[in-house]
C-alpha cells in the first residue's frame, strides 16, 4: 500500500489540536519516509512526538440495493509512532527514492543533488513497528430480502493514471519527451 | 475541493497520539459532514474535541531539471474544529447527500431507508468556519542556470477515472445496468 501510494497524509498534535497534511511518502526497507523543508513544522515534531502516517488507495465504489449497504473498495495503512531525522548516506538514498518513485528511470537524467540542497531538506523516517492495514475488497453484502429486489448492484473501480505530458513553457533548449515519460503515459 | 474529493482524511487524538483515518466527505452548505458507525471511535469524539479534516485532490507530477525542485500539483482543504452530531431531518438529507455525491441518480432507484438504518448511522458536522486551502498549480520552478541544461521538464498530469461496473455475483435477480452508471463511465 505504501508503495503504490504516492500522497499520504500525516497526523501531529498541535497544542491539543491534530492537524492532518498531504505529503509525499516512500517507504525505504522497514520506513515510512517524508521530506520537505526544514520550516515544515509537520517534519520538525521528529523526534520528539508520536505522528500518524496514513497512505489509502481507493479502488471502487461498491454499489447496494440499500443506500445504507453501499460502500467504498479501498486498501489503507496507518503507522504510529515516533519518527527519526534522517542522516547521512541514508538522507541521500531516500531523497533519490523519492524521485524514483514518482518516475523510475528520470534521476539519471537530471543534473545531481548538491550539498547545499540534501542540507536544506529535512527527511524523517518512521519505523513501521506498529502498523495496521484496513482493506474492503469484493462485492456488496446487502440485506438478505433486498437479493429480491429488481435493484442492480455491484462494485464500480476506480482507476487512475497520467495524461499527456505538458512541456514546460519556459524552457529555453527544445528538449525531445525522454523515454522514462512513456512508463507513465 | 471537497465537494471534489470522495475520500477525506480525519485527524483525532487519543491519549495524547494522533490518529489519521479515512473516510467519505460530502459538504453540506458550509459544514463538512462524515458519517459511519456509531462504534466509530473517530465519530464519537463529537462533540467532545477538535478533529482536523484534510481532504486532497493530486493534479499531476511536476518534473524539474534538478531532483530539488520536483514537486506534485494538488489541492488540499484542511478544516479544524469541534464538530456537532447531526440529527433529524439534516441527518436525512445528509445521508441522502453521501449517495448522491458518489452516483447521482442513484439514490432514486435504491430501496428507502428504514428509521432503524438512519439510527445505526453517526453523523457528524464540522463548520468550515476555521478553513484553508492550498493549491499547487503550474511549471516547475528551476534555479535560473538550470534553464541552460538540455533536461526535459514540465508537468505530467494525474487523471482518475472509473472502469466498467462489476455486476454483483450474488445477484439472484438479472437487472440491466442502469443510466446513473454511465455518467461514471
Amino acid at each position: 500500500i505504501l508503495d503504490e501510494a504516492t500522497v499520504c497524509h500525516v497526523g501531529v498534535v498541535r497544542e491539543g489540536t491534530p492537524i492532518v497534511t498531504p505529503t509525499l511518502c516512500i517507504r525505504l526497507g522497514d520506513m515510512v519516509v517524508l521530506h520537505g523543508s526544514p520550516a515544515s513544522a509537520m517534519l520538525r515534531t521528529a523526534p520528539k512526538a508520536e505522528i500518524c502516517i496514513t497512505a489509502t488507495l481507493v479502488d471502487g465504489y461498491v454499489l447496494a440495493r440499500s443506500a445504507f449497504h453501499h460502500s467504498i473498495n479501498y486498501r489503507s495503512v496507518t503507522v504510529i509512532g515516533t519518527p527519526i531525522v534522517v542522516e547521512g548516506d541514508t538522507k541521500v538514498a531516500a531523497l533519490d527514492a523519492f524521485v524514483d518513485k514518482l518516475i523510475p528511470g528520470r534521476r539519471q537524467t537530471l543534473r545531481p543533488m548538491t550539498d547545499k540542497e540534501v542540507k536544506a531538506t529535512t527527511v524523517i523516517g518512521l519505523s513501521l513497528d506498529e502498523a495496521s492495514a484496513k482493506i474492503r475488497t469484493g462485492p456488496p453484502i446487502d440485506d438478505e430480502e433486498d437479493y429480491e429486489l429488481a435493484i442492480w448492484a455491484g462494485v464500480v473501480p476506480m482507476t487512475s493514471g497520467f495524461g499527456e505530458p505538458v512541456d514546460d513553457p519556459n524552457a529555453k533548449i527544445a528538449v525531445e519527451r525522454p523515454a522514462h515519460l512513456e512508463g507513465l503515459v
